[in-house]
């Protein structure tokens, strides 16, 4: 989680579901320094998200989502539509994703019980490894 | 997004689903700067996210959840799901969650198509709301 915490990251890997590969891309489209830009690419890659291939003689390396980045995107969509649902005040989502298999677009999954009620914040109880328990989170 | 890009933000976020309230306890919990975490607090708070309360006299304030944080369980069970999947290479993850009101445990969602077959990255189609449309991602 710490990886993923680091400031620009999870904005990087946006940017590669966006289809961006270049380092340029990346750069023009977040606006970050080159050399943050360039130490997060470096993390992404050295945790397998990323993967940096070599380009053509001349030109720079690319970067690419591997399975493990693939696998980010749900959790990449339900921190979408929370943003969408609650930090645009009335503006529209800048993008909209869709399945390019079906057409069909791709939303945020709520937190269902079996019976179709949504699980909440309130409704959390979390157990440590350690065997400690969270208290009951006030309501 | 940015928000929630900024280092801790997220981690902050864990805490106080994690039961945190003080300010002391996510300093504790998450080993960050109190300076840091002061500015990360109030950020939150200005975004609504967290509702900071005046606690008793002669104690400090308190963070808690708004409706819009509580929204954002989703989003980061997807966040644990994928973490716990991907990052933990064998190790047990350090805490699970439990639903309190029917005491199932509470995953992480895979994203479906009405078939049942799952959504990947390779699948994406981002439509920008400007017109633009992503080229399709390498395969």
């Amino acid at each position: 989680m710490r990886v993923l915490g680091e400031r620009w990251s999870i904005l990087i890997l946006r940017e590669a579901f966006y289809g961006a590969t270049r380092f340029d891309e990346f750069q023009k489209r977040l606006g970050v320094a080159p050399n943050i830009l360039s130490a997060r690419l470096k993390t992404l890659a050295e945790h397998g998200v990323l993967e940096k291939r070599s380009a053509a003689v001349g030109k720079r390396y690319t970067y690419h989502l591997t399975e493990k980045g693939q696998a980010f995107l749900p959790a990449y969509v339900a921190l979408k539509g929370w943003a969408d649902a609650w930090m645009l005040e009335g503006a529209l989502p800048a993008a909209r994703l869709f399945d390019a298999t079906t057409g069909q677009e791709i939303r945020a999954a709520p937190l269902l019980r079996a019976d179709g009620t949504p699980i909440v914040g309130v409704d959390l109880e979390v157990r440590f490894t350690d065997g400690e328990r969270s208290p009951n989170l006030d309501r």
